[in-house]
């Protein structure tokens, strides 16, 4: 239904302001039968708009009977109505001489000044009188019993309906073992695996399982993006034409539960309605592009807080869960336009109630996080997940207690068990992990007695203190990881300035030194885009000789090869086009 | 023209895939009247495509012609060409028995291993030799004659289209003296004034004066945000149907130079298609939606910085310009939806050669900063400014040279003059600084020998370093105004965090305490909105009790005082709707 009243807050619309014969062919265009009720007087409109609704719904269900007996579900053209009324309808005509029923005048307040002014008072009362108070109540004030009669009851109530409360209606996801699709990690960071792809596959059993009540959101990136395994349990929703050659790949079905448009708005508000009205479900984007939905994301998030704090009687719905992929570190072919990992800034911003961020750095962390947002309500999820092949650290058991802790030392590739980090390196994200990693190599070959510990983040709000945030890490469990006085090299996914926002008031801070994308990039290999960024292996040992002070003096011939690192790995991306074996294929010696 | 060929990345395109007869009614709906080349014979759809062109042409020369002879400005239906043709066209048919050419198999790469395939470096070669590349290069590889002199030259060349390099057509604006239209400021903080209102009357002037290659947009906006003065120079853009009703207050022309939308994205889209031709503008919207825009700000913003660092032929373009108003602590009967100050969250984390920021705290300080942002060229201007009468601080002298150093102390406002502060209370942003200045009030009366620093902040990008972005303060200017070891309590106008995102390596960074919003509010008056989220004069005044050594044990009283105030204040609010007449018409005593 078009409600189309002629005006905004301060203009004409558009749509009222064309030809009939135009806005009967734009409606037709998008698909609908349009039927239009018009005029201004409420007792013809009434009938009219009765007798329209009629014929409407009367329409709607014989389109049903038929795709029900026939099983045909070609698109119908769906009934629509087009109400044009004055906008202000039954208010005021004029209020100082200018016009307002029908008109923009009416968008806002009518009369401004009855309380000062007796000439608007009048007019006020005119205008209320108008609706004929004594015939709706009687002498106590209360609605006449005729009037009262036509409330609907129950479920028909408005406030009442549960599709209004989607919590009422919601049943629990019947969730696969998520362990049961482990990648097998014989040592740490010994083989690569595509993180996305992996999860394809678990994603595609949680469809199996739930064919009623869960879907899967892409602006046309499904498969790039390598969840393809889903539609072996599920098609692409499409109702339009099909073509012959569409049974070659094209993996379209009228009743498909993968719902992909090239319209991150659209995706967005889907899933909004399909989580408000108690399903379930999961959006995969490229990284670049979910800036796209900020807007939606800052909306959604008040709504859930206002509705989880103020309205006791709103029953949980599911949360909203994000998967950004198609991250700023590997873009193939594609260059600065697909770099923007800020998406997480604007999530930290909204309220710690609604909010949670995870940057799982192999395949088995993914669908450990994956497992826990499907179960999650209230929530808006951020999970921060690459399509390419990456290399894997740890085994399931490792993955989920890792997950579990959010936030942890990866014993094995640190140096410091039992004595004083002399530094902590500590990263977020998957290359971002790699390339901390490749850095401690590199350190424990050329300073065999160099302490260092190593922390990975997958819960990013562990870092927020414990009373900002309910993921965050108190002061001791944060001084003890990152100790109070040791330098912390650390390396971030995203903008290194988030790390900086959320722990500029931990004990240790002054020794934070985050390396992070700072927006410099083009169509460069891994490598490069790592190097000018430097955030990469050769950077990072480097900033570690620089802030360790026994290296001092000791680390000058190390930081002379690290530099000419960098210049020879630079010059051969440029000629070459692609990274040397040795980094393409990199794996940790252990 | 649509160019439908089908496919997307891994999907039909919808209009690909409806009937033709809707296809056509959405077109014509959209205002169009479209003329369809379809097939996939080369030869036939040149002459087709060819045929139709010189139609179209024809058409829209006898549109302008009419439209020029007759004085008649009537919205034509523009021709507008469908061409139907396969994706992939002229590519290889099929690859390992899947179709190609005339399918989203044709987006990417066709054919991937040549280099180890020798049967896929046959069909390429197969591919290749169609186009009949003997007749068209010579035997040293050279374009033949006949086609090179097909070539356009000089300023036919896309290269060298002056509309694609706008810098090359843009002329300076002829802008007024924005001095002449200063607010009279006779004492600082006493006296109310909406800044935009002002702003308004100057941007009115800029229109007059530049008639051709000035525009300003809004969605649907600009009377709310107060800059109606310039309809007096030039209305709004309006070319479908117009009303006798429109003549009282509508300011619609056909010609008018406002444009104004209800949607964020096509201003945005417009204003960025108008800058790159040459032209300049401003874009005034609501603070919380800006955030719809965030996406293509961020596009624009890598695109300025490539621009400029690496395209020495790109010639300047002008700025956009966002002038962010209807701010979040003034929502009037708009509450939390309207509440979202994060958009300098996003713009900070853009390249800082592209990215500037102004939060101007009055009218004068406006008028001095939109000056100086439509002279500049190849920025993003963000100008936070609000519509609702606020205090006026400075004259225009003042203002002029308060906003010419982005950062400054207020002597006026400042009890330190000639010894060490005890502490400094800085501020960014109209309501941020009028709540700082009270509270300053309160202290001066409560504690005569305390020495209060006040420093305001225009240019955010000031509190960064020097080496981090262009306007950074060196560290020993910022040290100077904000001490190396004394409490600063900085009220800010957006999320707290982006301060310390900014300044966290800062000398005096621990001592920095930043209040600001905090993702909390409803409908509430401006003092209780204030107060929840800590930014209100009373809420600083504790601050500053709590962190100045010397008032401990002193202050005791005076917080108890002020808590008091706090849970009055509140209180009163909630019975009334409104605050106490102290509050809502507060000045500066002196």
């Amino acid at each position: 239904m078009l409600h189309l009243n002629g005006y905004k807050i301060a203009n004409p619309t558009i749509l009222a302001r064309i030809p009939r014969e135009e806005l009967e062919a734009l409606l037709t265009g998008y698909g609908h039968k349009p039927y239009f009720v018009e005029g201004d007087d409420p007792d013809t409109m009434h009938q009219q708009m009765a007798a329209t609704l009629e014929r409407c719904i009367g329409e709607i269900r014989a389109i049903q009977q038929h795709a029900r007996e026939r099983n045909d579900a070609t698109r119908p053209r769906w009934p629509m109505i087009v109400l044009r009324s004055p906008k202000g309808w039954t208010g005021p005509k004029e209020v100082d001489g200018h016009k307002v029923e029908g008109s923009w005048r009416a968008h806002q307040v009518p009369v401004l000044d009855p309380v000062t002014n007796s000439k608007s008072l009048k007019l006020v009362e005119h205008w209320l009188r108008s609706y004929e108070p004594e015939s709706l109540f009687d002498e106590a004030g209360r609605l006449v019993e005729e009037l009262r009669e036509l409330a609907p009851e129950g479920a028909r109530r408005i406030s009442a309906n549960p599709h209004a409360n989607g919590g009422l209606l919601c049943k629990t996801l019947d969730l696969p073992a998520f362990r049961d699709y482990a990648v097998a990690v014989k040592k740490p960071a010994g083989s690569y695996t595509s993180p996305t792809e992996v999860l394809g596959t678990f994603l595609r059993d949680v469809m199996r399982n739930n064919m009623t009540n869960f879907r899967v959101f892409g602006p046309d990136e499904t498969a790039s993006n390598k969840l393809t395994a889903i539609y072996e349990a599920s098609e692409k929703t499409w109702l339009a034409q099909t073509e012959a050659s569409d049974a070659d790949g094209g993996d379209l079905a009228t009743d498909g539960r993968v719902m992909e448009m090239l319209s991150e708005h659209t995706l967005e508000g889907w899933f909004e309605g399909y989580v408000l009205t108690g399903r379930h479900g999961l959006f995969a984007t490229y990284e670049a592009f979910v800036h796209v939905i900020d807007s939606m994301f800052n909306q959604h998030a008040k709504w859930l807080e206002k509705a989880k704090r103020d309205l006791g009687w709103r029953q949980p719905v599911p949360s909203i869960n994000l998967l950004i992929t198609s991250l700023v570190w590997r873009q193939d072919h594609n260059g600065f336009t697909h770099q923007d990992p800020g998406f997480l800034d604007v999530v930290t911003n909204k309220s710690p109630d609604v909010v949670r961020i995870y940057l799982p750095p192999d395949a088995n962390c993914l669908l450990s996080v994956a497992d826990h947002c499907l179960r999650s309500r209230d929530y808006v999820n951020v999970i921060v997940a690459d399509k390419q092949p990456h290399l894997q650290y740890l085994d399931m058991d490792a993955a989920v207690t890792h997950c579990t802790k959010g936030i942890g030392i990866w014993d094995w590739a640190s140096t410091d068990q039992g004595v004083e980090p002399d530094v902590v390196i500590a990263c977020a994200g998957d290359i971002a992990t790699m390339e901390a990693l490749a850095a401690v190599e590199i350190l424990k070959a050329r300073f065999a007695d160099l302490k260092i510990r190593f922390v990975n983040v997958v819960d990013l709000f562990r870092l927020m203190p414990e009373h900002a945030h309910p993921h965050g890490l108190s002061s001791r469990d944060f001084d003890s990881l990152f100790t109070t006085s040791k330098p912390v090299i650390f390396n971030f996914h995203s903008y290194a300035s988030l790390v900086h926002k959320l722990t500029y008031n931990r004990t240790n801070h002054d020794n934070l030194h985050v390396h992070g994308y700072h927006e410099k990039g083009n169509i460069n290999t891994p490598l490069e885009l790592a190097i000018i960024n430097q955030v990469d292996r050769f950077s990072l040992a480097i900033d570690v000789i620089d802030r360790v002070p026994a290296l001092r003096g000791v680390g000058d011939h190390a930081k002379e090869w690290l530099r000419g690192q960098i210049i020879e790995h630079l010059a051969y991306a440029h000629a070459e086009g692609i990274d040397k074996e040795e980094i393409r294929n990199w794996t940790w010696k252990g």
